[in-house]
């Protein structure tokens, strides 16, 4: 009897992985996507007059929280990436006014680095980007001719800062945490907030706090999103998702198979925008849960996304 | 009696121009500022919870104005800065879900392109920055320790636009139109507004809509303030000053000795930021003249400014 | 008897667009190359003891010819390529010796810009490069693994200069003066010279007086080799074949449909480095045919190949 | 008594610090230079027919060797230099001919990145360069109008290895170790070779086998020439002076008050030229010691210096 014991017990698992595991929908499963099939704003279409009055009466105290980190050589990036700055003086003593002059140049992936927003071309499935618009139509050597980062233009909303780290009663979640769907959804009811379509749901795992002292360690896994809760999450419609660490998703993502699932989820199947690298220990340590989320993406002409420097407001 | 004549009207002319010019202030007549000897803030100490909300008692319909010009390469720029950029691909089909990555590296004076937020460290008087620091004790070869523009911070403030094109008339000032005092307290009364400390102050000449078709000649020269408009300007105690061409004050001054006096008058003697190269043809079109203004430079360590996309909300 | 002359002059046609035009040989036809399956260095192969003896047997005068352009922001460049340069001061007055230092940041296509050495990871035949080594395999983010430039290491062979215009009576071939097998055997033996296997073969068209005086034309056109040369150069089994304008082919191509096929001759299939955008008047008006060809590619590790200074010593 | 004591003392003190130290020449001790007072090659004269004739007389086996290291992003940097490279593929299938192209973006300290080459725009004494011109007079935002590396051309001379580490009887002098006239002239009578005017003299401390091995340690100190040995190398007049690491002085200098002294001596004293950074394992362990040395300095205009592939040729 133990061999059918395990081969049963084998069945079970098998279809347990299959369960947890995630498909890229094909382009026909996707497409048009529910904004119409010319759309290139995605979830960006929220961003309308009673999206801004609602986030303006959540600012009743007038308190500013900046939600960015400092742009420096020495952050932590993914690999190939870097922000190289060098100072310049460009006039001493112009004028009987003596004026002096200082820039810098700086050499960096504009679009991907720091606390960062995601467009729409930074991530496809195959050849194909959200909407199905093909890269090989619209990239070009120095930008994508649809979908670029300059259309998004400054986002404000209603932010929800979904705790799931205090969920857990811990500082930080652990290494490779996978965030389900009961946790996001047990963190609303602790916090007693619901989720309302075109909102900003922030996530908290704490990661963040390795940013400055194990950048290392920051980069090499993350608690993050499993497939389903990045799903479950698509569902309540919000205008983007944002969090404390790079990948949104959990890294590497339980099925060894997948690489970044939760990326193309939110950005190519969904058309809603990622906010990554934020600086929450400010907003999670007064348990500010509700605000008004401002975020203001460069306009990078044909650009896949942007580094920015979100804020909560009350 | 002709010589005599001529003697006279040369004192008259010569003593006018006395009148006009400007002299950079000595370091003990500026310093230090009025925000205290320490001070790295200036005129951002206005962004207070009270000024927070006096812009968010302006929002009402929820619109907003996008005021931030697209990064690309062939837009306008000051001799020296440049904007390039280049697409990477850099994964293509990774993971069973054929996931596709894309970034962009750029190379830029990333404080000073585009629609832009100038910092402290921007300009000088000789060798002295704002509140009299001292431009060898703060300089590295990778920013400022000092007075970087990472310390700024998201501004809300109270937006005014001063319309002095429409003031004359006019869709577009002269190519070296002086802006004066008068001019800006016309403007205001026709506009019935009054300006209150704190406030962001945006001045529409018209000289944008060469941004787009005349590159060159919105580069050349450029209506602005005078020395006297912009001394005048700073008493009324702004957060920030924006306007529709770099330079703020008029190209060139009108003592030929000077270079650039405003933007020391703004940013050095005065400690308050610069708004350049915005975009305010919309706003002027619709006379919509007070309003949130929100603009988020990055937080480059150390940089002199930041390539911004503010808004307009009301 | 129409529909059958029709047919046959179609036939005519057709057999002599074929004859006219070039086909990408399939992998199979050539590779492995001649020398080698393995082999990463093609025609640097002949960079052998007695080549550089017989190069230095050449060397009667000590006269050395500078055969490089400056580097400079506004030489020609090719669409998407750029040489930026900052001067940058680092130290000022460093120590009691009151040392200052300078340098220069600069951001370029560095392997393919000004004076330039082409390297086999520069062109393909789809996703195939010299010796069918694949793209796939061999790139990564930061160059390649295979076949990279700095393993060609000094070039130092005999350069012979093979004047077309000089032979055409003319200071500059026609903009798109297709140089044939004819051309060069004629001007060979017009300068009583003949090719030997491991030579530096170098054309001038007199292109290259439009370098600085009109980038534009410079650019937009080529005199330069048909296929059919091409091809018989490579028989002729050089080391290099340099020129004074950038595709080194004609451009455009007599046939349409083809995309600069003398680059893909040349690297691609018969693993022969190119020199482009050389300054050969000097040589030209001297009439000096035979030399010492010197060139130094940088050690660019993965790079597709190198801007350099080469010179012509005799 | 006492006073005198004092006095002679004081004179004692003074006398030895001057026999240790080194004293930057005034303007008017080092100007005009010996080779005029507007030349603007100084060493670089040397570079006559003669010259190349006696390099070339030195070729007999035609054996090359490399003295260039490759560039890579993960090689020594000193502090604030970088070499940054990405990838980029420009075509794909272009044609009929299926053409694909890839090339490189790079951001580098050109000048003075690898195996190196120093120009006279380097280094200063205050604000003075070679030949007493003023930084002042011939800086620009984009290189240096006078002095310029593009202006110094293939150099070919009489190479000499000077083995200091060989004479001493180990791979690698110490970290600090100070090379003296006597150690100089010791190793020459060792080799039985003299020096000539126009020599490239090429000094072997063993401490490049750290530079794959201990990058830090190579950066931080080094074993190189007291300030005796270069002015007394200066004296043997020779076209440059190479070694295997960076600041060819010894660093820090026994004088903790000098910076790099021996780059002053070098470079603005004596207009002779600095080949950092070369690899001379090779040339060492063969003891070869005289040969024809060959630079080919890109011609970057307006450049500090350049980043080079230099070789010894036999």
């Amino acid at each position: 009897m133990i061999g059918k014991c395990v081969v049963l017990v084998s069945l079970i698992f098998a279809s347990q992985a299959a369960a947890q595991s995630w498909q890229a929908p094909a382009d026909s499963q996707r497409c048009p996507s529910k904004w119409g099939a010319a759309d290139q704003r995605g979830a960006g279409n929220h961003m309308k007059p009673e999206t801004v009055l609602r986030a303006t009466r959540l600012i009743r105290a007038g308190e500013v929280f900046e939600l960015g980190r400092p742009l420096k050589s020495d952050m932590p990036f993914s690999v190939g990436r870097r922000f190289e700055m060098e100072t310049k003086r460009t006039n001493m003593n112009a004028g009987s006014n003596r004026r002096g002059s200082n820039e810098e140049i700086v050499f960096t992936e504009l679009g991907q680095v720091g606390t960062q927003f995601d467009g729409f071309t930074h991530q496809t499935i195959g050849d194909s980007l959200y909407n199905c618009v093909k890269v090989a139509d619209v990239a070009t050597r120095n930008g994508f001719t649809k979908l670029g980062v300059e259309h998004v233009g400054t986002l404000m909303t209603r932010g929800v800062l979904i705790d799931v780290a205090a969920l857990k009663g811990v500082p930080m979640l652990g290494d490779t945490y996978p965030i389900t769907v009961a946790d996001l959804q047990q963190a609303l009811q602790r916090q007693k907030l619901t989720l309302q379509p075109g909102d900003a749901v922030i996530i908290n795992t704490g990661w963040g706090r390795l940013w400055d002292s194990d950048g290392a360690r920051y980069l090499k896994t993350n608690p993050g999103l499993t497939t389903a809760a990045a799903e479950w999450l698509a569902k309540q419609d919000p205008m983007l998702i944002g969090t404390d660490n790079g990948p949104v998703g959990v890294t590497p993502d339980p099925d060894p198979n997948l690489s970044n699932p939760v990326h193309q989820i939110a950005l190519v199947v969904n058309g809603i925008h990622l906010l990554e690298n934020m600086k929450l220990d400010e907003l999670a340590g007064k348990q500010i849960y509700e605000f008004a989320l401002i975020v203001q993406p460069l306009k990078i002409q044909g650009g896949t996304g942007s580094t920015v420097a979100p804020v909560a407001v009350r």
